[in-house]
């Protein structure tokens, strides 16, 4: 694809998400009207759907061709990713939203024939903005992020993981994540999947694992991840499918075989 | 006490920890010389050290009566609770501050006589104080803090406790707690011991469980909870022990009950 269409494409998805993020930041402290989805804590409020409705209207607008998969069903069918994709969660986070009324983001990733080529992240109610288009580095708000240090052993790592993977539970040998969970130097959980692959990819913390990610969690993060020198994978190191439901890790290399080889063990 | 003096001791630390809090944001990208002190991830820096000093010095220059129980051991060598004490950690979440250089505070506890009467969490890099004094609420910057809300369930609330405790250890039956888990909403877990105190408060989650908190990681946090109407105990609800190592549960009340009776069975 030409440069000019993707920078065109990034302006605009830019200009969005800083506009729905503020519309956010002014409501914040309105009702909110909270459903659940799949289980009681698979929470969703208005906010969600108005919030990507608001996109779906300016990208069928803007870019009639374009298709969306995203959250909360206001976009396309997608089983393919012929074309250009949108992967798009309004609010991811949304257990952080209702409860806490910070640490959510808004999470765009966007596909051209497959391939990865502009992903946002976008911290609303700190105004803080990662973005990466293909090859053109990862930033931070207008701050270009560094490449992952690779000389991080594993003892010295923050490993950002959810402790139900140390419960026992139906999809990963839990006896050596907890060895895992001993041997790293510590562990963080924020309950915002696009913000820990963030955090990842400044330095917050050193890996991302998890067991139970939908493509809108993720599509954006594992962009930003490669433009930091990072590599995202399923949690046993196999190569993900954008289109679909996941098992996620992601990682500096070296951290990343280490860890997919000696601790991760899938059930399923 | 009388309220002239405690205001007056209230008005110099919190003027001391605004202080101190600035020139850590000032020094925050300088290089950090890092020690460990009871095992590898015990981190501590020149900067704990300088900002403990910070507070010995005025303390004892300004209230040379009062006496200093501290981290890094420029305090004083505090065996009883006569007078006044101040308990304080002048960075707590180190790990926090090496690794993300965010996601840390000052703590300091005052007490006189056994009895809490001033406590200050200050979120440096955010610039949000938390602080109470005995019987006056709870503030977040100049914002009172509301009573700590008592209609949740179980399965509505946020727990912040850390992974390792999911995992076979020598302190707490971690089956119960794997169990604990699974029953809430969901966990957090952020690296800061007075953070997570204040998280609460403020009712960014609902409760805080952990094993091993020194002194000066929770001396603050319990009056600041106290003053929202919360309850902080060891985590079989016995109480605490302000000069010694614990184990800290801090909770709303009711929520409190059920979670020792049904889920904290302490090994030792």
């Amino acid at each position: 694809m030409k440069d000019q269409l993707r920078q065109d494409i990034y302006n605009h998805a830019k200009n969005w998400i800083l506009e729905a993020g503020k519309h956010l930041r002014d409501v914040i402290d309105e009702p909110l009207y909270i459903d659940t989805k799949s289980n009681p804590n698979d929470l969703v409020t208005q906010m969600d759907r108005e919030t990507e409705q608001f996109f779906t209207k300016h990208i069928k607008e803007t870019y009639p061709d374009h298709r969306i998969l995203s959250e909360e069903g206001f976009g396309d069918d997608v089983t393919s990713l012929e074309g250009f994709v949108w992967i798009i969660d309004p609010i991811d986070g949304t257990m952080n939203f209702v409860h806490q009324k910070k640490h959510f983001a808004i999470s765009i990733g966007i596909y051209h024939e497959g391939i990865g080529q502009i992903g946002l992240i976008y911290n609303v109610m700190e105004d803080i903005l990662y973005s990466s288009i293909k090859g053109q580095g990862a930033y931070k708000n207008n701050k270009r992020l560094p490449k992952l240090d690779t000389n991080l052993t594993l003892e010295e790592s923050i490993l950002v993981l959810n402790s139900f993977w140390a419960c026992e539970n139906s999809r990963i040998n839990e006896t050596k994540i907890q060895q895992l969970i001993k041997k790293v130097r510590g562990t963080r959980s924020y309950g915002s999947a696009a913000l820990e692959f963030a955090y990842v990819a400044e330095g917050i913390a050193d890996g991302y694992l998890s067991m139970q990610l939908a493509p809108w969690d993720y599509a954006a993060g594992v962009l930003i991840m490669d433009e930091v020198g990072g590599i995202t994978t399923k949690a046993d190191g196999a190569p993900i499918d954008i289109l679909h439901d996941s098992t996620i890790f992601s990682c500096n290399r070296e951290l990343h075989d280490e860890i997919t080889v000696n601790y991760v063990e899938l059930k399923q």
